[in-house]
């Protein structure tokens, strides 16, 4: 298809914009270009099914300039403004990827991908999915025999089909089918979750018609009954109307009568700003990363270029069919811009909360709006540090304020939590909640499985890992840096170390692109320095540690799909030298994908990564960590959340503790009472009744020694 | 000495006291009461050094009967009241042990210690070896050498001398000097870690005078220079007045307008028990752990009997004398309850603030109070489950709150933060906040070492391991409990598993009382089971899982006195059957201890663990966590706090999420505020601006398919 004439002219009466900024999400006008340019390239206009239609970032070679002009306060390059789109052909797999360069207004390139490819899912085919999986005369018929009252109302979960070698050119769909309570079928929040069925039809991803019915197993083997009757066991419903509630939960509230601390700063339309406590960085926002953090600064000197979850992977352990495809991307397969959560009418943020509004496109390529896909607020995390000296009983104390930068993700059954936390003491930490209800699937009463737990007469969830993958671009200090590989060794016992107590940390540069992990045993841990920037206090080079948990990589064996595809989960740490577009983690199509395309392929290239003389390179750094979920009753019906969190915090990049002068702790700011014994339950009266006196008094006390 | 004259009678006046709860701690008149039994037990009424004055717990086999009772609302068995008692007659190493009956109103048991063994050291050793040192002519003399100012206030840090196999049958002190800022001498609080010396007397335990000098290395090497005239560099003060403060951090306050949700009732003058949002417990307080929890429970079921942090071991790297000796047991060598800071002084706590007092015994055996050692409050913590149903939009959500129950501890130069929380899903933490400041010793500037950083012109901290022991004595839906180690592996590729995605979980019982170690590549992680309490849903034993960090264990070799005294610190995990009085993981006396007398050596008994047919015995389990600290620029001149925690959650123990019936999280009770971009600072009026409106309706929003 020739581009020659894709270029537009702008519409006579559109609106002087003010450029945006380079790393500002697309507005809705250039979503609705962008769009409308690549449907007006393909010959006939056919129909075009829009897959991804986001903000192609910059070059890093024309963006690293752009931001060191705008920091200095010099005159702006010109960046062009780009849209990277996806799409297919209608009901065809004709997949293509176009870039519409908006400044220029043309369509710089366009081109069928392979079709070993397959796009990832939108919300547009998880409800065609559902409409036509209940339409098909075979799956109706396959639910009558299930024996339920007349209208019980069955709900389809469509998956993305996963990978096994035999139909992998196929882009296809596993449904998953459950029943709301039967003897409650008009509760349309009635966990469906309870009621799995052993029907899971098959579903093509051009026609969204069904060309397959697999049968669950529902016994401790790989035998397959035929669909009959089934007993209908108790529901197990998890909204507030279904519950005996307590009644003696007091209301907390967080207050700031003066304001955040923080200043949201707006760019245009989309773009945004956040200055917090020496910090400052610009949240982005896309369809597929959801909340991204770019420009991350503390005190004006450079930490982080870009921080965003690069992918998550969510492989099950169940070998028999169809489980054994069963793993989800769920950014790749899906998008964590495209399922976040709106979090005002969830009540999610509590205390004085600034909102981000997302902006996607549909299939159709108009803007879909994600309003408060983002909040922003500060909470208390308790002390941040203190000290008494014992001889005066003079304490110093400050308190750990962070600030918190979150967006929740619904994913079919599944909720993560996923929050940028940074505090005083120049740390910033990522921290994933997995929440929501666990996948569950059919299983004969009274029968249990190795490889899962019966959570509910009848139902079976089955083992899963959850593995995150954290995209690390850093920049500290500059983007001349290394990734550093440090542990800790006992001395040998000699005339040197006769008592045999010592010990030292040894350190060594890691020279090329590769996979590392931890070492509890050595306390191996990694950081990122600038070896041109060195600590004037000792002289040793500037760096940020990464402080992940260690966590139980992929079990699935080598041979696997599930290991070959999630290409980072089986390292604590990838490191990789720098290129456009290496932004995911498992590769760029995830959807039924074979592998070969992420990280690890990446660094594979055994790149060279310490730069000219060991000065430092572009490094990408990406930082695994995760669960191995043993499903217990207690995360039914509604998990409790599990918290996983990784920190980058300053080694001897400061020349002592960066918060040393947040203003201490005092009573007169923080107005905490006084709850006396058996009096818990009074009411009291503001801070007429027990107030806490005598507390933190900035005057030295009268010195004891 | 005969104990048979050792009986006294009441006092006449002495008011009719209700009983006290077995677990209660010591009263005043108590501690007065036994320290007098004591005095009266030795011919010719010596000066007595009391070292050790606190309750006696009763034996578990009087006291489950009587916790039985109490919960069952039956009568109450009598146990006598009784009081552990440590003393010295003053100025010599004659250690005692004393048991006074104060029910029966005589000394029970009075033997001398070993002399192999030391005493904890008291505030009253502080002061005196203090005082010595200064006033000794020696030190002076050194002092002097140094040509610093005349009114140059000099400050001394008392230490447990250590072991070295030498001289541990002497009871000494390794006295560490420092001085205030020499240009600001007056300055009480000035940082006098900032300017360590490198003179070290030695002070001996019993006439705490000076008997010998030690110089301390400031090379790279063992050498030791003659003391002569330093430099003064500059300060490095962390009271506010030395600080530029932050004017931008805007006040949050935590309000709780209708009280806290716990109730704290008082029983008898020193007993307290909490009870919460299911929870309930006793609280106890004593000299060398600080907070106890006994009878913990959940709903009214039992989970456990006794939680304490056992002991701490810090060990050193610094491969010279006198630093091959520095390794401290902060509970053994002196006690958290000694320790604990007054939590109102410090502006510790936020929100709705419950005290408890503290009360211990000085040298002379009169009660010392402790005033406000503990807190207790609540705090939000996030979200603790969610679920949106993506067809209606609507959203269950349930917030994390949590019941705080704390104490800080100042060890010198260090504090610790040490809380027990609890939430709403079952759920148990002990969190540890290492902050303070790191332990300074000086350096030739320009000069480094590789067992440590230099962190201020002429300062070096040394690297250390902060080892912790948490002791929990389970009593899991009863007292007889097994510690089962669970492991998750891959399936082998065979026709069972063609795929090689299935994996399983594996789990052992283990026999013996042993030391034992999680491992991230299996996943191993223990649990403690009741094999005679089922879950209804899914037939498995109860159990609580320990989520415990993996950490770096003792890095000195095996063939130190730092491995061999801190017991506890080469495994993540120890088991124990159950005995009376084995407390303390380190040992009863750790200060000089020399090893083979705490968990390890009980562990070496091999005990049998697993009960009468597998079905569970009385044990105890001991968990360890820890950091290795590679002390870096940020953590000068106070260092912010590392975090460290270990939850106890339960894993099939509930046929569901336990915090199911928590009520949602509302706006209406929340009362969280929208701020705007740019608007941060404005001042809020309350709620009449930007409200978060529409968030959490209780009614079913309108389905969309």
């Amino acid at each position: 298809m020739s581009l020659e004439n894709s270029s537009w002219s702008p519409a006579p009466s559109a609106v002087k914009q003010s450029p945006n900024h380079p790393l500002s999400p697309l507005t809705a006008v250039e979503i609705r270009t962008a769009a409308e340019a690549v449907k007006a390239i393909c010959p006939g206009r056919p129909d075009i099914h829009f897959k991804i239609l986001t903000l192609d970032e910059p070059e890093k070679a024309l963006l690293v300039p752009f931001l060191d002009a705008e920091h200095a306060g010099r005159k702006l390059p010109h960046i062009d403004r780009k849209v990277f789109v996806a799409y297919y052909i209608r009901n065809t797999d004709k997949f293509h990827e176009a870039v519409v360069n908006l400044s220029k207004r043309k369509v710089e390139s366009n081109r069928r991908v392979d079709s070993e490819e397959h796009a990832p899912v939108s919300n547009y085919e998880i409800i065609a999915v559902e409409k036509n999986v209940f339409e098909d005369a075979g799956v109706q018929a396959e639910l009558k025999k299930l024996g339920l009252p007349k209208d019980t109302k069955f709900i389809c979960d469509p998956w993305i089909y996963g990978s096994d070698g035999v139909n992998d050119q196929e882009r296809m769909f596993q449904a998953f089918l459950y029943a709301r309570d039967p003897m409650d079928s008009q509760n349309a929040d009635s966990n469906h979750y309870a009621f799995p069925l052993a029907i899971s039809p098959v579903i093509d991803g051009a026609s969204f018609k069904v060309i397959r019915i697999d049968t669950i197993p529902t016994g401790e083997g790989f035998d397959i009954k035929p669909i009959s009757n089934i007993d209908i066991h108790p529901p197990s419903e998890y909204t507030p109307e279904h519950q005996h509630l307590r009644t003696d939960v007091k209301p907390l509230n967080v207050v700031q009568p003066e304001g955040a601390s923080f200043v949201a700063t707006k760019q245009g339309e989309t773009g945004e700003i956040i200055e917090w406590q020496k910090w400052s960085f610009r949240i982005g926002f896309n369809q597929r990363e959801g909340m991204v953090l770019y420009d991350v600064r503390y005190d004006n000197r450079s930490l982080f270029y870009r921080l965003a979850l690069s992918d998550m992977n969510i492989p099950y352990a169940d070998p028999r069919p169809p489980f054994h495809r069963k793993a989800a991307f769920d950014l790749g397969d899906v998008g964590a811009g495209i399922m976040a959560n709106n979090l005002k009418l969830g009540c999610d943020c509590l205390g004085s909360i600034h909102y981000l509004n997302g902006l996607v496109a549909d299939e159709r390529g108009n803007p879909d709006p994600r309003p408060n896909a983002i909040c922003v607020h500060e909470q208390d995390a308790g002390i941040l540090w203190k000290h008494t000296n014992y001889r005066t009983e003079r304490a110093a104390i400050v308190r750990r304020r962070e600030l918190v930068v979150q967006s929740i993700i619904t994913v079919a059954n599944y909720e993560y939590i996923l929050a940028f936390t940074f505090n005083q003491a120049g740390e910033v930490s990522y921290e994933v909640r997995a929440t929501g209800i666990v996948s569950t699937q059919p299983i004969d009463e009274g029968l249990s499985v190795p490889w899962g737990t019966v959570v509910h007469p009848g139902v079976l969830a089955t083992f899963h890992q959850h593995i995150f993958s954290l995209r690390i671009d850093p920049a500290i200090d500059g983007h001349t840096n290394t990734l550093v590989s440090s542990e800790v060794h006992p001395m040998p016992l000699n005339d040197f170390n006769p008592h045999g107590v010592g010990y030292t940390v040894q350190e060594s540069t890691v020279a090329q692109s590769t996979g590392l992990d931890v070492d509890t045993a050595t306390n191996r841990v990694f950081k990122i320095t600038n070896p041109n920037s060195l600590n004037p206090i000792n002289g040793k080079p500037v760096a940020y540690k990464i402080h992940a948990p260690p966590f139980q990589k992929m079990v699935a064996l080598p041979q696997s799909f599930h290991h070959k595809r999630a290409e980072f989960a089986d390292h604590d740490v990838y490191v990789t030298k720098y290129r456009d577009r290496e932004l995911y983690a498992g590769g760029m199509y995830t959807n039924q994908s074979r592998g070969g395309k992420g990280v690890r392929a990446w660094a594979d290239r055994q790149d060279a990564i310490t730069g000219v003389d060991g000065q430092g390179d572009d490094i990408v750094v990406w930082v695994q960590f995760g669960l191995q979920h043993v499903v217990r009753t207690e995360d039914w019906p509604v998990m409790p959340a599990e918290v996983l969190s990784v920190s980058l915090k300053p080694a001897n990049f400061f020349e002592k503790n960066p918060s040393m002068d947040v203003p201490p702790s005092e009573q007169r700011i923080n107005k905490s009472v006084e709850v006396g014994a058996g009096e818990a339950e009074k009411h009291l009266q503001g801070s007429v009744e027990g107030t806490v006196d005598g507390c933190c008094s900035t005057e030295e006390s009268q010195p004891k020694l």
